[in-house]
């Protein structure tokens, strides 16, 4: 049996552990994210005794993707301190001399999921993260998006809710979709984290009509299978009915797909990886490589 | 020398021709598309004395365009009479026993701008025509899209431009991206053709505002390397500059490529096969089966 690496390396702190090939989590560690130094002393030091054959790296962003690019495996224009223009893979090669996979952490969610968890077997899905930011990695025909660079979904423009006054809180674009829904912008609107909100509170309602646009113009424009959504503020369990229903009145009938039309339950799914979709990623990304 | 036949069949017209694997053209005939029993004969009489080593399909739609599915193949659920549910490719089968590739006319066209026209060479960009209606297909890691179906991008959400009091004219959802933005909804918000409008009009200026809107999140969700604008609507030049300055507003710096930065005279073009664009698509179509 071989034992893959896995890195889910967030903006936040870093996750490590080693699995199998079918996506079994046999160990992990994790700690905060500080300086790329102290931070990849401690990658180095977990990895030191373990033998893996192959590594996989989901990571925060917006990185380069593109092998073959001047900056492949380069953290590129991040605002946190110390990494950007880091090289985080060039950096990790030093350490292991092993085939490595390195994409985004929603990429790397996207295909762990596709591979071991809820979206098992199909070509063609979509993971959704929101948390303090969004983002969205997708799957087509068996790929990973890879064009100019990698997506950066949780930017896209949706229209704002008639009740909703909150200006947004995107550096870019204020009210982009990351503005307006992602979980700053919850307690930015209310005052309160989501968590504190009662379950009924207008704020669910005005959360799932930005999702669902979101999720309106991630079909419409990817045609994925299934779609996933996890992240911090998706552990609200009421927002998938909300999504799935405004969804529903956004298209108002124009996909004509039944995994769409009567089985949205399937269609608009938690993680199948639960909490470890992350590392599961980085494991998948490690399998490919 | 293979000669490839090539159908670029729409919902107006019926485009049939013949050509070489590296798109050139060698003959191409027109007719309206009435019933799919007068329509097809046209296309067989055609077709009859000429030997061709495979055939393409770009169709208008929604199409089932999934190989496996069992109703590949067929037209869906056109309002056009006598279209909705019928087997465009099983019928044509009867008639020519050479592989056949079937698409949508938009996927044809990407994949014939890629090989032959603007996009050459790339393996990640998306063609889009506004015309009567807006479609859009992309070519993803070489690929078309096919997930639950093909895409339908024409059909996203925008932000109404606050100087647009038009409700928008789409069946399904009166003031999406195709509902507010094809050339019927110009023409219905001014009350005259868009050709008859000045290029200094305010028209232009919203109809871009609309457009930049699909272009931003399209890039986002896509990552194209290059985005290619053709039908009716597009033939008013002036839109491109508007156009492109629109979207660098809407994106704000966020997407920080220089193809999009520094040259997006290079980056949002015409196409490059002009009017044969969707009959070349379609000899790309044939060329791939």
């Amino acid at each position: 049996m071989k034992i893959l690496g896995a890195i889910e390396a967030g903006g936040t702190k870093f996750v490590c552990g080693i699995g199998t090939e079918s996506g079994e989590i046999l160990d992990k560690v994790s700690f905060p994210t500080t300086t790329p130094n102290e931070t990849l002393a401690q990658v180095e030091e977990y990895f030191r005794n373990k033998t893996i054959a192959a590594l996989g790296i989901g990571s925060f962003g917006p990185i380069d993707p593109r092998p073959g690019s001047p900056t492949y495996g380069y953290v590129t224009s991040t605002p946190k301190p110390h990494w950007g223009g880091f090289n985080l893979l060039g950096e990790l090669r030093k350490h292991f001399d092993v085939p490595i996979g390195f994409d985004t952490d929603v990429n790397g969610a996207v295909l762990g999921e596709a591979k071991f968890g809820a979206a098992r077997g199909l070509d063609n899905c979509l993971y959704i993260t929101v948390g303090t930011g969004i983002g969205a990695g997708a799957l087509v025909n068996g790929q990973l998006i890879h064009g100019l660079s990698h997506p950066e979904m949780g930017h896209i423009i949706v229209r704002r809710h008639p009740q909703d006054q909150y200006e947004g809180h995107c550096p870019y674009h204020k009210d982009c979709l990351e503005g307006l829904a992602a979980g700053p912008a919850i307690e930015a609107r209310w005052g309160v984290k989501g968590s504190e909100l009662g379950t009924d509170h207008l704020a669910w309602a005005i959360e799932a009509d930005y999702l669902a646009q979101a999720l309106v113009n991630y079909i419409l424009i990817l045609a994925p299978q299934k779609i996933i959504m996890g992240g911090g503020v998706m552990k609200q369990q009421q927002l998938f009915p909300l999504v799935r229903s405004r969804l529903l009145e956004w298209l108002n009938g124009y996909v004509q797909h039944e995994a769409v039309l009567n089985a949205a339950e399937d269609y608009i799914v938690p993680p199948g990886l639960g909490d470890n979709a992350g590392l599961c990623g980085a494991l998948a990304l490690a399998a490919q490589a």
